[in-house]
């Protein structure tokens, strides 16, 4: 099925009509979130910062422009949350570590700079895992305290999930958005490798972190991703120009590849069956689904992605040796123990082994294009079924590393439950074809 | 002709048999430099901060490490002066504007990282003009000091031109390490876009910004460029691999392209002079010198480059927007006025401006690609001069700008003078081959 909503959620989207004629206010729909973090946010605990008095003053001034006709983006006035190791210029970016506690970056991130100068409000800074790959945060899922939100932006998730922002900053390098997103029950975008400029993000692994954008809906998550691409763009890329400001048209597509990558003997029987019935009702509106069983092509290539996976992590062992080599070597310890154990890995490898593994990686890419051909996107759970019981494991990755490791768009819908929980539909694209996957992810929304 | 040496010339690359062999060491040499910096830093200003303890500590444990003949790297030992947008984790690092004076980053740039790994020297921090483009420091050249040292890696170029180095880090985005490597009888390196890991370094550019290595000799450019590329690497990027550790063999070239690109109206009878015996002593040692004169291809091109050239600045200017349009907004009129201007005009442009630009850049990446073909590198001047008087204007861009525009591998080789001062022979290559490019100028430096 595709019909799950997720009741919490608060979209800005849907009230710019009222804030142009008057009807609502940005100030007012501010006030809104704030109430429900006042409500929630003791128990999902989504937040490292608030900034309540700039985020009031920021609210008003677009109400101001609102009034005035006047709004200076397609995010004027909208209520953001920012993962904790993307750099503002009036918060602290902690990365949850001790060795940055109180650190101020002194400068936005080129994302949060688009968005401020867009007219957004900067809300606050949401709890990650520590620099996005090691220990766990205190956020709860918002829809049962026991379990994980997800990682590693887990404040990002779960602060959209509960309905405290319609929109949050996240990154992915292997799972770290379309992971959370799917446990709380929001709508999770990782862009193509390279469309959003990642100046000011605290970095794992320079040729696979991706900047993510997590929303109530997907309208949510267009504004803020069109106005970080054209507003500041990103080096030597393309803009996600395609589709201007506006969520593409939803598109239904032709033709769909059902991806059978690992993570699915991880599945439970209620999560199979929220899938296969979600692939079946695409069919009957006449998608045609394609898979290994109908392609010996896709068969290869899942092959190959599976024979080939661990090496997305050697990727990001091998690129964090900076910073994070010399961190350990200056705090030791107080850098956590995943990290210490992929600097250590990443020291016996050899400048011949990450050739080896980026050439691994574009050969799987090109394969990838090719066999993909003309179909819309493929078909993937955005998760191994809902949330885990516990708030130090956030979650397999099997389903997410691959777009992150290829570096292709990809997104999570929240459109459908298993055992009472929130799963997201994964969509997977061509890599630089955002605008188009959306227009298909529009149509599934729809 | 090429026959001219840098008499201040202080290698470090040929005192490693020495170190090697107990009779020298790394203390000892780094004594000399300190010996050069006391009697010549009045006048030259090549610093901005020296870190005198920390670099005889690290010299002194460096000379433990030959003694037992374990040295770390090729670059165990070798003093190096850095260019101060690039981050130190034990020293400040100030731009050259008063937003960042005493500012401490806290961690290496990742190219520190890798040379401080490999047991090098961090002596200081070298003067460079204001974020690398805008105003110059103070410093002079030692050759004139009534003359520029050029810039922006000012600093960089008159401290190993005067022997207070063998070798520094500077950047290039348009001339900043070819220019004044030039004009202070230095080499000069800026590598292929992309060859070195640029985190840690302040950005301009993002996709014109080169890290740029200026040293007394190819041999100590080359160890300082390897072991920044083996130790730690470029994301996504092959390794100087080819050549491993060591400074290419040199190996004479077949054929060379002589290129007449916007700069030679500049350029004053004797500069003229100088570069003409330059290429007829490669062309009477039997090296084939193609020019627009015999290849109607090499024509073309010169013109496309020429008309286009302009664009390079306003790649430069739109990409610049992040971080600077903050720093100005926060900063106002502390922000230099080239940087103001430059913000400014990148304003007016529009995300279609943009890709534009990228697209002319691609088609004259493939063009240049298709033109030199079969060549071994192209021959051009590396400044339009001797060093101008005066410390204001660094001088001309005209001769450097293309190799960062089109990201392409180049060399400043100090084998000639004009008027008595230093001029540098430019070597151009094919994008990703900077070894073999390496070779090449190798053999002219003999």
């Amino acid at each position: 099925m595709l019909d799950w909503i997720n009741p919490n959620q608060i979209s800005f989207d849907a009230c710019v009509e009222n804030f142009l004629h008057q009807r609502d206010t940005p100030r007012k729909f501010l006030e809104r979130c704030l109430e429900v973090i006042d409500k929630k946010e003791p128990k999902v605990k989504a937040f490292v910062y608030l900034n309540l008095p700039a985020a009031r003053r920021a609210a008003d001034q677009s109400t101001k422009r609102y009034r005035a006709g006047k709004p200076l983006s397609v995010v004027d006035g909208c209520p953001i949350a920012i993962k904790d190791i993307i750099s503002t210029q009036d918060m602290p970016t902690q990365m949850n570590n001790p060795v940055f506690k109180g650190w101020q970056s002194g400068q936005d991130a080129a994302c949060v700079a688009a968005l401020r100068q867009g007219g957004a409000v900067m809300l606050g800074k949401s709890v990650t895992t520590e620099f996005a790959i090691g220990y766990s945060g205190p956020t709860t899922n918002p829809f049962d305290a026991s379990r994980t939100p997800g990682g590693s932006s887990s404040g990002s998730a779960a602060a959209v999930g509960s309905g405290m922002v319609p929109v949050a900053l996240g990154t992915q390098t292997q799972a770290s958005t379309l992971r959370p997103a799917s446990y709380c029950g929001a709508v999770g975008y990782k862009s193509s490798w390279g469309q959003f400029h990642m100046g000011g993000i605290h970095p794992l692994s320079a040729t696979a972190d991706h900047l993510g954008i997590i929303g109530a809906t997907l309208g949510d998550v267009w504004r803020v991703a069109s106005q970080i691409s054209l507003g500041i763009g990103s080096p030597g890329q393309p803009f996600l120009r395609e589709a201007g400001a506006k969520l593409p048209a939803a598109r239904k597509p032709k033709k769909l590849v059902r991806l059978y990558t690992h993570g699915w003997g991880e599945i439970d029987p209620h999560t199979e069956e929220a899938f296969e019935s979600a692939v079946e009702v695409l069919a009957k509106r006449g998608v045609k689904i394609v898979s290994r069983h109908s392609h010996v092509g896709i068969a290869r290539l899942e092959e190959r992605l599976m024979q080939s996976v661990a090496q997305s992590l050697d990727i990001v062992a091998y690129e964090l040796r900076w910073p994070y080599q010399d961190y350990i070597a200056q705090h030791g310890k107080l850098i956590g123990e995943r990290l210490r154990g992929l600097v250590k890995k990443a020291q016996q490898m050899t400048p011949k082994d990450y050739e080896a593994l980026l050439q691994t990686r574009e050969t799987l890419r090109k394969l990838w294009a090719e066999v993909l051909g003309d179909a819309d996107g493929c078909l993937s759970l955005a998760a191994s079924g809902p949330a885990p019981r516990g708030l130090e494991y956030t979650g397999s990755r099997s389903f997410l590393v691959y777009a992150s490791w290829l570096g292709l768009p990809a997104f999570s819908l929240p459109v459908m439950q298993s055992q009472g929980l929130p799963l997201g539909l994964q969509l997977i694209g061509q890599p630089g074809v955002d605008a188009s996957l959306a227009a298909v992810a529009h149509w599934v929304m729809q």
